[in-house]
């Protein structure tokens, strides 16, 4: 089992994103953790090293996917 | 079982995210169709049609989403 990270910050493209695509992704191969870096801002630093930069994105096989565009990393800060 | 469209055009960044995000969705979930735009360019108008702006792009439920980024749809006329 692969684990992956939805990094989130709640926004409304993120939602969207979340409840279309990561509930696609298939259970059999990622364990999808979400983080919403809005109650959890210790992570942004974490997500910045992986290559986030913005929300919402999905590390995958340490590749980063920004899908779409919800807001920028640095104005989570 | 829903049908997910791919949108693509061969470019590097759209190879990669078929090799991870692609490959990641459920197959009980979704029928993924991959249309690649530089060799099917009749299907660029119903890739604009679906609000599809930049390749890759995947449209899931009727949802555009855009992953990263490897060439906008204009260019590809």
């Amino acid at each position: 089992m692969k684990t992956a990270i939805y990094f989130h910050a709640g926004c409304p493209v993120c939602q969207s994103v979340e409840a279309s695509l990561i509930n696609a992704i298939d259970p059999k191969l990622y364990q999808v953790e979400q983080v919403h870096l809005g109650k959890q801002p210790q992570r942004i630093v974490e997500a910045e090293g992986l290559g986030v930069k913005s929300v919402p994105a999905l590390v995958l096989d340490q590749q980063v996917l920004h899908i779409n565009f919800g807001a920028a990393l640095a104005d989570l800060k």
